[in-house]
């Protein structure tokens, strides 16, 4: 690897580490002083933004990339108009860092109190939606945390200039330099370098598609909060309000597809599923979802292709469905538990019992009873942000929002107490 | 790496994950009656357990082992008992598991409940200790979590008939098989393995010295809480009052000084030096203290080794003592910042701003204003028990206790609602 590119993202780190220490004492006001000066700056150079987003967009035309693909990577007065909303909604948020906890005295007169403080550099390596750069170096600010932002090649002229506008802003309304750093560079090199800064970066959030997040979580040396894979299932009881059940699944696959909260299989039990699937599939091809179901499901919806064993793990993020019909809660249960990414999963039914195993056996960040799946997101849940959905256990799980970013401090006041 | 130990974690791993399925599941009185049942069978199994701690001691004794590792292999009936009297009591604790940690209501009628659930599978790889076999067994299976345990050549003998003793209790006292194993073989692919099982192992957690953890936190592609590396401070102000200060400084080196909460690094505000520092180094010389000072502490205590740059970032784990003399608060907080491993940290003062300051500035898992760092321990602050000292900010930070054991989960109640 480049020494230079390793030695360069070390320096960075450092920069980020010094303004991390000043950050965390902060006061409340200064830093939402500095998100609503972030904001006006983003309006203000909107000209200039959309200029460098017409280099990327040239750039990425050129190299044939998708219209989807393309619609992310693209600027406009309105999608510049909502970064700047989002920034002015962070600084109405309530302030994470110096919240206590639990407080507590000891018997030999000891006041201990439990603190929220900020984790210190936070590493974003994220994909091709520019957004994310205000958004994430927003959400990390607001916390008390510096941030190193590392972004797709598809967005680096777009990237580098809002990074620049947001940070200048910052500086300039009384943050200490590097809160803000973005690595000018899509070298992967600088990656890596991220991923082995331990010492240097507290805490890693890759943003994008699986084959990055595994990358991450694969390869890096310092902490890493997994975020986003999501295999979801709505699981239909034989006890369920079918036109409720209806209502769900539909919502789940179809109100937005390309999202890690929206199901990707619908398990339906025996029971029901003659009543139920037909009619629910009809729905579904009128909205062009294309249906993989067993041979059960391809008997009562005959236009279904098969699933294979392939389909029951596959996260589509498109309009498309894996269908299975299961004899009972425990095989729904045992099917989640074996392909499911312990993200979300919903149950539909009227059966208290049910509800209740469901409940208690899944494993995962999010679980619904008569409830669509798409709920499980920062804003939904009203934590008026999130920095994305962490499916790992340990420190966060579900919706990361602002206080996820923090970590906490002991703080012990003493009358010269010592130990015996 | 040997195919066949990496299958044989595997296994194990995945039997741990069954077992967790259902112990996450299972009633508080159930695993209590468990710990009691495996705390009757420790003493109980006296005899076999003192034969073959006796294989391990014969062996270490022919390897040549230290007489401080010798002791820390050696088991009595009292050991024994003491390690049953942990578990009766962690039988007596709150369970952490199904704790409601918040409650909300969405303007929608979607009720939230975020609660406290098991890791579910934890690992720890630990040293010479054959008590962690129990200590640790009993905290994981008290929050609900299966536990695959992996320890040091030195106690094998001592650590398989514990752990056969202490699980088959737990089974026979009705608990799932495979809530407790330990990997029979200390062959080193198998601790690789167990880091490297990503997906099988939820959390693993290294227990002993700093080359053991080291290696878990650089190798691991498992999630991995930090734990228990100690380069501790404390800063004697120029305000302190000098009685308290020198109980305090005595007592974080001397109480005992083998263990990650004591201090390594002594800083004196100049303008006390004199009057504090002669006599402390008295008090320091006739508990077989040896001191390694900066130039002006080597004037004022002659006997004092020259401090080297080494001796700032070492834990000595011993009765050294490195020693400084600071112009300001200024530079206690930069030494602290530069050199300290962010454990505990303290502060002798009689002035208001500088114990504002210095709990403000100092980046640590605890911060101390007139206390001894010794008292950074789970049992001192009243969880109870505790399976280490996270040094990391990710999930858990400070005394991990049973708390920390858990994770949570997003348990959603609707009544048909989709998102819009």
């Amino acid at each position: 690897m480049a020494v230079d590119v390793v030695e360069s993202i070390h320096a960075m780190a450092r920069d980020a580490g010094k303004a991390a220490a000043r950050l965390a004492t902060c006061d409340t006001r200064d830093k939402d002083a500095a998100l609503v000066a972030m904001a006006d700056a983003l309006v203000v150079s909107e000209r200039r933004i959309l200029e460098q987003n017409a280099v990327d967009l040239k750039a990425g035309r050129a190299a044939g990339l998708s219209d989807a693909l393309i619609d992310r990577l693209t600027l406009t007065g309105k999608r510049i108009a909502d970064m700047a909303e989002g920034l002015n909604q962070l600084a109405a948020l309530p302030d994470p860092v110096g919240r206590v906890n639990r407080g507590w005295r000891l018997p030999n007169g000891l006041d201990i109190k439990k603190v929220s403080v900020p984790l210190g550099v936070i590493g974003i390596i994220f994909e091709s939606r520019p957004n994310v750069t205000v958004d994430a170096a927003g959400l990390c600010l607001k916390a008390g945390n510096a941030v190193i932002l590392r972004g797709g090649k598809e967005a680096i002229h777009s990237n580098i200039v809002l990074a620049q506008v947001i940070s200048a802003a910052a500086e300039r309304s009384g943050l200490p330099a590097n809160c803000i750093q973005l690595v000018p560079t899509t070298d992967r090199a600088a990656a890596t370098a991220m991923m082995e800064a331990a010492g240097l970066i507290d805490c890693l959030i890759p943003r994008g598609g699986a084959g990055l997040i595994q990358t991450v979580v694969q390869n890096a040396k310092v902490p890493v909060v997994e975020t986003g894979i999501g295999n979801c299932h709505t699981y239909v009881d034989s006890s369920a309000d079918l036109e409720m059940a209806e209502e769900i699944a539909f919502n789940a696959k179809v109100q937005r597809c390309g999202v890690c909260n929206a199901m990707e299989t619908l398990l339906v039990h025996s029971d029901v599923a003659d009543e139920f699937l037909p009619r629910m599939a009809e729905r579904y091809k009128a909205a062009g979802v294309e249906l993989r179901g067993d041979e059960h499901v391809q008997r009562l919806v005959p236009w279904a292709a098969e699933a294979t064993e392939d389909d029951w793990g596959t996260e589509y993020l498109a309009l498309i469905l894996a269908v299975k019909v299961v004899a009972s809660l425990d095989e729904a249960i045992a099917h989640i538990s074996k392909y499911g990414s312990r993200h979300s999963e919903a149950i539909v039914t009227k059966d208290y019992a049910a509800a209740r195993r469901f409940e208690n056996e899944i494993d995962a960040a999010a679980v619904y009873v008569n409830a669509s799946t798409r709920f499980t997101d920062g804003f939904q849940y009203g934590m008026g942000a999130e920095i994305g959905i962490s499916t790992q256990k340990l420190h966060a799980r579900g919706p990361m929002g602002l206080e996820e970013l923090t970590t906490v401090k002991y703080v012990v006041y003493g009358d010269g107490q010592v130990r015996s």
